[in-house]
């Protein structure tokens, strides 16, 4: 018997694709990672926003939950369905459009299911830069990684995708449609919902287009691979090229030695450097043509060995050197796979307190148990590392308490759990854990404000039963 | 008789200043403009975040409204009281500290009434930059800054405050104490309560402290001021040098000819140019000491001026030099008092769409009335313009319908009516008018949720009636 919920969106839009039968749903009932699983009535695949609507409209009046679908790359679990209750995937990949690219403007219009990878190839054809840089970014979509605001490799320079979002289009929950696709650099004509909306994981609308912020296309770039004694370091090494060159620092990336030897020793590669350091730093600079940056970086690393900051550095010569640096951090979170299992802990502290961050952390993991080893790396410039924690066989039943002893430690110094992966499923439990509970009030009265019935994405980011109908 | 509310912030805050005689309120009653004025049973100077709490638990205990005022320098009235309930005015200004420069963390961190000048001058002694320029800035406050978004000059490069504000403290509608200060970069740990406050002119909170993003300090700035034909060829300038110094373009004024002619006229001043333009471009770049930026624009100048784009330009030789130029903008405002009554309009459209608004909206306020003049300059490299309407002695009564025209125009080439200064109670009836029902609706449902009983600042940026308790 066909649920009557297929039955309305059929007669509502029928040019959105359904698939009800196993094989055609799978790829869309777990996650990338195949932790998370769930079930559901349909996978919807819409082509048009007023198809979204239309698909949102018929849930609603059938009581079912949409879980919206991007490119499927998400961490978090926040896009498979969970829990019992009758549920639609609303897979967005159809909509993949780039509508608008606005030189000038320096704006770039898409749907929500376009690639962020055809998004930034699209504004380079036109001599401009997408600053959104991550693993996933040739599968991760632009409505995915603005309802997890991602963040990735250069929002130490161009802020998070939060701050590339001029315009939003966006369904919410009753089947509505809101839109403010006119790319305004400034716009204060009421709240900012398009603001609501962004880092929200889909609970409070669904995103179906955005208007994103484009930067001028550097001409030149300059890549260093530097070996530091510590983190503490690597933030002295910060601060002398934040006072240089800071405007044309577009990545600083922490390593610690084992991480990159565990790539050396799984993935291959060549350390650019003669002699293993205990920490290293990946770092990139890059402008237009007017800027002198290439000897200019050669002096201050001069300058940070000579102070004692730096032991031994190594600055790309040509494109092909570039990407062997940026392999070295690329391939860490491969690398791990052949370790056993990963426990991911996605940690933003302020910048300036991440070595008592990295500290503290380490030694908790080290007291809970002898044979957890850690893989940490990730973006020191803006205070985010991934702070895993590596289990070999027969320890994989320590998750939570590895997840509570880390958490902790975030918790002392005042840092977040979920710097740019997201609460999703897998962080929701630690988050009502550690977040004020008065913090989390907050954020079920506007849950309910705008999801009354809670029909959007139930369960991520806020407890499923917390989010309910008061 | 005193009223039961300043016997309870008497009791809950003793060392909250109150001023409840005409004559100390009387500063605190009218707008900067004089064009608003209100009542309020006593003005309240807390000088500590847990008597501002105090403050809004009374007020909630006995009904009255609270009107969070900061510098006092905004132009749509959103810190004015209005209407006849009971309510207070919440001054802001004894809370100044800043509390924190992190140089490496790049942030500070001050409470709500700090002067932004005072807290610029702070950061640029560490050797950052504050990146937030405005007229009133040597009055207005962190917090009124925040709470309207302000935009200003260099919101072309670093956006406006909303970006960059890292952290916030805030009292709620029910007295409690919301803070996330710890000046995170990347936190997606569930929705972010920041961006709800953010612009929301102290209708959903009342921001307390906040952490901002620093940016490195330029140590090389280069100004010049152009003549130009056209609008539309200031936009082809402005393209010209984001493909080859974009990265440092902090400012691209639009003046148009009439704007620069009143000011030179009224407050002196000399124009750099050997003729009178029909529009003017001002801008800067600035950066660190490793771009040769000098030589670059000159080179630009001459090829827009070869491409036609360019009738003439001047560069500033020094610092001197710089201050005149910017003199002939930053007057403009002043220079109009000499001519009457200005009908202000904060207009934002897309960058690319700016000639085309011009155009319009200057053909349907000369077919209004002949004797309407026009004053139109800003921030063309973010699509925002001050679009002001002088109406010589006996069209002061023209107000209401000058709006209409303009904003109609604003409306029709989908921008928005409030680019930088709010609504306030200014444009309240014009937001009613020209904002989809919809999106009014959505917005009063938020208001609903974060403020149940209607007691922050009533009546601003929605109207008093609509966000009444349903």
């Amino acid at each position: 018997v066909t649920h009557p919920f297929i039955a309305a969106v059929q007669a509502a839009a029928p040019n959105c694709r359904l698939a009800c039968d196993a094989t055609g749903m799978e790829p869309f009932l777990t996650d990338c990672r195949g932790i998370f699983r769930g079930d559901a009535l349909c996978v919807a695949s819409p082509s048009t926003t007023a198809d979204v609507a239309a698909v949102v409209g018929a849930a609603r009046a059938h009581g079912v939950a949409v879980v919206p679908q991007g490119g499927n790359t998400g961490l978090a679990g926040g896009a498979t369905p969970m829990g019992r209750q009758p549920q639609v995937v609303l897979h967005l990949g159809r909509m993949r459009a780039i509508r608008r690219i606005d030189r000038v403007g320096m704006t770039l219009e898409a749907e929500a299911g376009c690639i962020l990878q055809s998004a930034k190839e699209a504004a380079q054809e036109k001599g401009r830069l997408l600053p959104i840089s991550f693993a996933a970014e040739g599968s991760a979509t632009v409505g995915g990684m603005i309802a997890t605001n991602a963040g990735g490799i250069n929002a130490l320079r161009y802020g998070t995708v939060r701050q590339q979002v001029l315009g939003l289009e966006a369904v919410m929950s009753d089947g509505s449609v809101l839109r403010a696709m006119s790319g305004l650099r400034k716009d204060n004509s009421g709240y900012d919902w398009k603001h609501w909306l962004i880092g929200s994981e889909g609970t409070l609308g669904i995103v179906t287009a955005a208007v994103l912020r484009l930067s001028p296309l550097p001409t030149q770039r300059h890549v260093a691979f530097v070996a530091v004694d510590s983190p503490a370091a690597a933030l002295r090494l910060l601060e002398r090229l934040q006072d240089s060159v800071g405007n044309a620092l577009s990545a600083f990336e922490l390593m610690s030695g084992t991480s990159v030897a565990r790539v050396l020793q799984h993935q291959g590669g060549r350390l650019p450097l003669e002699q293993a350091g205990a920490w290293y730093v990946l770092l990139e600079l890059s402008d237009q043509a007017a800027a002198q940056l290439g000897p200019q970086l050669e002096a201050e690393l001069f300058a940070a060995m000579d102070a004692g900051d730096a032991r031994d550095a190594a600055v790309a010569d040509n494109l092909d050197q570039m990407r062997q640096f940026w392999a070295l951090r690329e391939n860490i979170t491969e690398a791990e796979r052949h370790v056993g299992r990963s426990f991911k802990h996605d940690v933003a502290v302020a910048v300036s307190a991440m070595p008592d961050f990295i500290e503290r952390a380490s030694a908790a993991v080290t007291a809970l148990h002898a044979d957890l080893s850690l893989n940490v790396f990730g973006h020191l410039g803006d205070g985010n590392v991934h702070f895993n924690v590596l289990a070999p066989d027969g320890l994989e039943s320590l998750g939570e308490r590895v997840h509570h002893v880390v958490h902790d430690v975030v918790a002392a110094c005042e840092g977040s759990i979920a710097a740019e992966h997201g609460i999703g499923q897998y962080r929701v439990t630690e988050l009502q854990r550690l977040k004020p509970p008065q913090e989390m009030a907050w954020m079920a009265r506007v849950k309910r404000a705008l999801d009354p019935e809670n029909l959007l994405n139930p369960g991520k980011l806020l407890p499923a039963e917390q989010n309910h109908v008061a």
